[in-house]
C-alpha cells in the first residue's frame, strides 16, 4: 500500500500547491511571439523542478520554436515497466482580459477554486503528475520506470512534436504514455477518455479592392469583401446543421448502438447545456444528442472574423479585405490532412470572380480512439474507483489531444488519458480555475496509480 | 473684375498653404473621445482665422459634443445677397495608420500633392473659402454678406447640428449656402453636385454563449454567433444584388431618361473603375451603370464585423459574441428614420432563436436634390467655366452631405455645392491627398463666385 506516500503528500500539500502558483505566474502564451522568453522560463521551471525531486538525466531540447522538456528515472528494472508522461507548459492567450475577475497570471484561490490562466489547461495536471511522483521518491523509491516529455506548443497545435518523436523513438520507449490533459465529466465522475477529436485550423483572407474605399463613393459597385466572406461562411453549413464541404464525412466512423448507450451514461440534457452556457437553446446536426455531437461527430467552427472599422463608433468604408479563424474538430477516421484540400474545393466551387482569396492551413492534429483493455489503463481505472469510490466513466471527448494518436502512430504505445479539471472549469476562456479538492484526489489516485502498475 | 483679389491671393499662396498645414496637423478625429481637445483645438484655430482676417462677429457656439464655429460679415447691404458658408473641421480616423506613405498628421507635399488626413475631405476646402474671403477683405471689400458655420462633427453623422440650425434659424438666414464638400469627377472636370445619398449607419451585435467556449468542449451544441452573423449579413442582398430589407425601395424615385442621359455625361466605365480600385471585377444591381449604382441607387455596406479571436495563429474557441457596422446609403424620397424599422423588421425574421441580438442606430443623414436654376448656382457656373474654361459637370454623388437637406427642411436654402477635391483623392482612406494646382484654380474660382453674386 501507499499510505507512507499519501502521508507525505498531504504532508506536503501546501508546499506543492505554492509552488504550482510559481508555475501559473509565468505567462507561457505560445501564440504570443512576445511572450517567446516567458515560454523559455516555463520550461526551465520544470527542468528544475525534475533535477530536484531526484529525476538524473533531464534534457532541455531546443525547437524551431518553443523547446521540449524531457526527462528519465529507470531504476526499477527491465521487469518493470516504463511509463512516459506527457504534458504540456504552454497555455491559451488570456484575452479578452476585461472579462477576468482576477489577474489571469497572479493567481488567486477563492474557497475550494484556484484561478489563473493554465491552472485547468494544464499546468496543474503537470503538477499532479510531479507531486505523485516526488511523493514516492520522497518516501522510498518508484516501483515502475519514468520517462517525462514536456512541450511548450500544444496550444498552437504541436507544430515541432511529431518530429521530435520520430527522431527519439529510442530515448522516449515506453510500455504506455500518461497523459493528463483530459478532464472529469463531473467532480464526483473520474473520467477515462479513450476517444478524442482531431484538429484542423485554417485562416482564410478575402481581398477586395487595394484600399479601404469611401463607402459613399463607391458603395453599389463593389462586392465588399466582408460580405463575400459573410457569404461563404453562411454555406458551411446545410440547414442540417452539417459541415458541407466535399468529402467531409466520408471517414467518419458510425456510431456502434453499444457507444451510443456508454455515451448516454454520462449524457447531459439540452436544458443543462444552455444553462451551463447561457444560451437560449442548443444548435447542431439534428440526429445526434448533444453529447454525441460533442465527442462522436465532426465540427466546423468560425473561431474569429475581422475585417475594416470595428472601433468606437461610424466610419462610412468599404473594408480592403476580411479575415476568418476556422477549425474543423475531427473524428475517426477522418485525416486532418484532407481537410485543406476539402475547403480549398469548397471555396473555390463558392466564391465570387469579385474577389482573390488566401488560405493557410495554421495546425492540424489526428483524432483517436485507445484500447481500453491495457493493463495501465485497468491501472488507472482501479485507482479512481479506489479515491472516488465509484466506476470510472470512459468518455469520448470532443477536445483534440493530437499527440496521443501521434504516439499510437510514431512510437506504437497507447496514452492513458485522464486528468482532474471539471467542467466548469471555463479551460481556454477568462477566469479559468481549478477545483483544488479534485486536484488533491487526482494526485493520491496518480500515487495508487503508480502502484497499481507494479508488476509483481 | 477681380484681377486685384486673384493677384493678392497668388502672392500670398505659400502663406496660405503654410496655414493650410497648421490647420491639418490637428487631429480633429470626432469619433474618437480621446481627441476631443483636438477637435476643440481645430475650432479654435478656425475662430482665431476668421476673426484675423476682419469677421468682426465670431462665435463658438458647444453642443453635447464638438463645438460649432459660427461668424458673419454683413456690411454690403440689404441689396447684396447673404451666402452662408458651411464647412466641417473634423476628420475620419487614420487607421488603418499601418497603410500610411506619410505620417496621417504630418502633412507632406510631394510634387503637386499634399498629404495629411483632411487634406481633401475637407479642411483644404474649408481653407480656400477663407483665402477667397480674405482675398476680397485684404485688397477691397467683400462685395456680398457671407455668414460662417464650421462644425466638427460632420464625420459622425452630425448628431447636434440639426438641432443647432433650428435653434437659430434667425441668426443663420442667409440667401443660399456654399458647400465645398463635394468633389470634382476630374481634374480638368469642375462640378456642381446636385444629388446627394442619405445615411443609416448601425451597429448590430449577436449574443451566443455567456463566455468564449473551447471548441472542443462545446463544438457542435452551439449555434456560434459568427456564423449566425455570417448567415443574417448573406441574406441583405438578393442574387441580383438588390437589398432585401422590406420595404428598403418603397420611396426611391425612378432615374429618369434625361438624368440617365447627364449621369451619362460623367460615367466612368467598368473597366477603368475596376483599375482605378484593384479590383478584378464590379458586383451591383444589375440593371443600372456603375455611375447610376454610385449616385442615384441606394445600397447597403458592411464597414465592419468583428467577432472571436483574431491575433496571431489560432485559438480554438467559440466566441461569445459577433459584431458589425452596417451602413446603407439613401436616395431621395428615401426617409433614412424609416430604415432602422426595416432593418429590425429583417433581423427579427431571420434571426435564430439560439442567439440574442441588439440592434443600435448610429447616425442618420438626409438624402437630397438641388434646385440648379437658381442665380447661385449660375454664378458657380460661370466662375468655374471661367477657371477651367469647360461648362460644369452636374451630378449626382455617392456621398453624404446631410446638410444641405437639413438646411433645405430648416432654413429654406439651397446649397451651391461643389469642390476641388478629386476622384483618386483617397478620402476615408489611408494616404489621403489633395492635389494643390486644383486646390489653387479653386479658390480662383471661389473668388470669381463672390464677385458674380454681386447684384448690381
Amino acid at each position: 500500500m501507499v499510505n507512507e506516500q499519501v502521508g507525505y503528500f498531504e504532508a506536503n500539500y501546501v508546499n506543492f500547491l505554492s509552488e504550482l502558483l510559481d508555475f501559473l505566474r509565468i505567462q507561457s502564451v505560445s501564440t504570443d511571439p512576445e511572450r517567446k522568453q516567458d515560454v523559455r522560463q516555463a520550461a526551465d521551471f520544470l527542468a528544475n523542478k525534475l533535477v530536484s525531486i531526484g529525476i538524473e538525466h533531464v534534457e532541455i531540447f531546443p525547437t524551431k520554436r518553443h523547446p521540449i522538456v524531457y526527462g528519465d528515472y529507470l531504476h526499477a528494472g527491465l521487469a518493470q515497466p516504463t511509463i512516459l508522461v506527457y504534458g504540456h507548459y504552454d497555455v491559451q492567450p488570456e484575452d479578452p482580459i476585461n472579462l477576468w475577475n482576477t489577474k489571469p497570471f497572479e493567481p488567486e484561490i477563492i474557497g475550494d477554486n484556484l484561478y489563473a490562466r493554465g491552472a485547468s489547461d494544464m499546468k496543474g495536471q503537470v503538477y499532479a503528475c510531479l507531486a505523485a511522483i516526488q511523493s514516492f521518491l520522497k518516501v522510498s523509491d518508484l516501483p515502475i520506470n519514468v520517462k517525462f516529455i514536456f512541450e511548450g506548443e500544444e496550444e498552437i497545435g504541436s507544430p515541432n512534436l511529431v518530429d521530435f518523436l520520430i527522431a527519439h523513438t529510442g530515448l522516449l520507449k515506453s510500455d504506455c504514455a500518461l497523459n493528463p490533459d483530459a478532464g472529469m465529466t463531473g467532480k464526483d465522475k473520474p473520467t477515462i477518455t479513450y476517444g478524442l477529436r482531431g484538429l484542423s485550423y485554417f485562416e482564410l483572407r478575402i481581398f477586395g479592392p487595394d484600399r479601404d474605399l469611401h463607402s459613399g463613393s463607391y458603395g453599389g459597385i463593389v462586392h465588399n469583401p466582408a460580405q463575400v466572406l459573410a457569404e461563404l461562411i453562411s454555406k458551411m453549413h446545410d440547414s442540417e446543421g452539417r459541415v458541407t464541404l466535399p468529402g467531409f464525412y466520408d471517414l467518419v466512423l458510425p456510431l456502434t448502438a453499444q457507444e451510443r448507450d456508454s455515451i448516454g451514461r454520462y449524457s447531459i440534457s439540452d436544458y443543462d447545456y444552455c444553462k451551463s452556457i447561457g444560451v437560449p437553446s442548443l444548435w447542431g446536426e439534428k440526429s445526434f444528442t448533444a453529447t454525441e455531437r460533442i465527442g462522436a461527430r465532426p465540427t466546423l467552427e468560425i473561431n474569429g472574423i475581422l475585417s475594416g472599422f470595428v472601433g468606437q463608433g461610424s466610419k462610412t468604408i468599404i473594408p480592403s479585405k476580411a479575415m476568418a479563424k476556422i477549425s474543423t474538430r475531427l473524428v475517426p477516421d477522418q485525416k486532418p490532412e484532407l481537410v485543406y484540400g476539402q475547403l480549398l474545393e469548397f471555396i473555390r466551387s463558392n466564391i465570387p470572380s469579385t474577389v482573390r482569396f488566401e488560405l493557410e492551413q495554421l495546425s492540424t492534429g489526428s483524432p483517436s480512439i485507445s484500447d481500453i483493455t491495457i493493463p495501465e489503463t485497468k491501472a488507472m481505472a482501479e485507482a479512481l474507483k479506489f479515491v472516488w469510490g465509484v466506476e470510472p466513466i470512459y468518455k469520448r471527448e470532443g477536445g483534440s489531444v493530437p499527440v496521443v494518436a501521434d504516439m499510437q502512430e510514431i512510437l506504437g504505445i497507447d496514452s492513458v488519458l485522464t486528468g482532474f479539471g471539471l467542467p466548469d472549469d471555463r479551460v481556454h476562456s477568462p477566469n479559468e480555475k481549478l477545483d483544488l479538492p479534485t486536484w488533491r484526489r487526482g494526485t493520491i489516485a496518480l500515487i495508487h496509480f503508480i502502484e497499481n502498475l507494479k508488476r509483481s
